[in-house]
């Protein structure tokens, strides 16, 4: 089977799951919480197996694992104190209200993350190699769950589920629309070194048709609710080729953390996509950033 | 002149600076302020020397440095906005409403700086290294910026200048009298790999002199202000011990960086001391603690 009918059964099964993660409210988007833990981590392990360095250092999985899963788990139950399709069952209240919403607790967690990988590396390790594997345990957590916690961020925005379409559909457009536009026209390579095969007429069309996508989505949003979409179509001309440039740059950081460590695929767990981080390198890192570019737009005076 | 000697030569001079640089509330602590950033900025300079690993990879000072203190700045203008003593210019008004004081912006700048890293490792650098590279600039600036930001942290708090008095003194009391009980009792080494020359004579007194010390700064605030101080004598039995323990904690650290990167002292800014990371260490990272710790206190209905 071709590696691009591969790509495209793949696809097939995993985007009606991940539409219906974020689309499905009942169970307090328990499947969505899942997914993302089943992302972090199968992400964490394939980020440290790239960052082992045998005897001049690795990071601490477990730690990683631990930490990275905490900052996401703290950050859905801040989600679910403000989703309002679910009631908060009242056992649960006296307990959440340790987590307020509006808390932040990251910031804390990544420190004692940092603070306790050093324990573990002056108990249990040889004296080489501290800064690479304390380093590389704070950033596999920070790599892969603080960038899926963003995920609640977009969700809970009165139009979420409008964000989530624009933004995984701009990451995921721009990098199917990238592959095969650049088997089909691919002439011009970019000159990267760290991707010499890609081709800027591959990356032309992964914006074009990342923006038809795009303007379609919003398009049909007007059309479904008979709201005024979130964003404006001049927006949209703005937007999507800014976080389709963000997405190839999450692409090509994870190609360089692959190529330092020496491998191709980042696993095989996807089949014709290689590993997870393969399959959501780009999301980890647009995520946060249209988050940030929401957060921005608000501060600025805009409604989001 | 002998290491004890310019070491307290340096301590005379460094500790009414510092205690000046907290007292002092005019100037809108500005002098707190550039003592923050002159230690923020030397040790980031001392740490990416640490994690310099030549072609294997190493940190991006400059990115380092810029976010670290970005960090520092920001919670630093968030301070000023709580602190009570100076009211705030009209003229910075319209500006500081951009950063109100209870944001956060710290996770966002962690995540932008971990972006922009990559970003210049794919410009700028060979493919080899990018993991080691992007990783510990991120870290310096935690290491560095977010430590320093909890000053902020503890200071705004009601009784800001006692929690800053008896953390910071626990600090330096463990240091200096784990320093000098070695040298004058000290007997059974206490086994570290990365220490070798510690003992448990010398930790032990460091711990009793930091209960002694806490204790009298707990009763001079009693005779002082006359007002009941924030830790109870018994609290200090608890917290005291543990704090110089996370003290003793960050200080190997600091050592199993050194080691790893094969130096003895940080540098030589400080006479006596070696670097500012040789003299910071442990307060860098007692700092965060000790405020998670009020933090944790006030949740469970304690007034801090």
């Amino acid at each position: 089977m071709g590696e691009t009918l591969k790509r495209l059964i793949s696809a097939m099964i995993l985007v009606p799951l991940f539409i219906f993660s974020f689309h499905y409210s009942g169970w307090y988007y328990f499947q969505l919480f899942l997914l993302g833990v089943s992302v972090i981590y199968l992400g964490i392990v394939e980020f440290c197996s790239f960052s082992d360095k045998g005897d001049e250092g690795k990071p601490f999985v477990k730690i990683a694992l631990f930490y990275g899963i905490m900052i996401f788990f703290v950050s859905y139950l801040q989600f679910i104190q403000v989703q309002t399709h679910n009631p908060i069952p009242e056992g649960l209240k006296s307990f959440l209200k340790y987590i307020p919403p509006d808390a932040n607790l990251i910031t804390p967690l990544i420190f004692i993350l940092f603070v306790h990988s050093f324990v573990i590396q002056l108990i249990t390790r040889p004296l080489e190699g501290a800064i690479l594997s304390v380093s590389t345990t704070v950033i596999a957590s920070i790599y892969l769950g603080l960038t899926n916690a963003h995920f609640f961020k977009l969700l809970q925005q009165t139009n979420g589920i409008y964000y989530i379409w624009i933004v995984s559909g701009t990451v995921f457009i721009t990098d199917g629309g990238a592959y095969f536009g650049g088997r089909f026209f691919g002439r011009h390579p970019a000159g990267l070194k760290i991707s010499p095969k890609k081709t800027w007429e591959g990356y032309i069309t992964g914006m074009i048709t990342a923006l038809i996508y795009t303007i379609g989505v919003t398009f049909s949003f007007e059309k479904i609710t008979g709201v005024m979409p979130p964003f404006s179509y001049a927006e949209l001309f703005l937007f999507t080729p800014i976080f389709s440039v963000i997405s190839v740059i999450g692409d090509l950081s994870e190609s360089a953390m692959k190529r330092d460590a020496k491998i191709k695929d980042s696993a095989s767990v996807v089949p014709g996509h290689g590993g997870v981080l393969d399959l959501a390198d780009a999301l980890l890192i647009v995520m946060p950033c249209s988050y940030y570019y929401l957060c921005i737009k608000e501060v600025l005076g805009f409604t989001i």
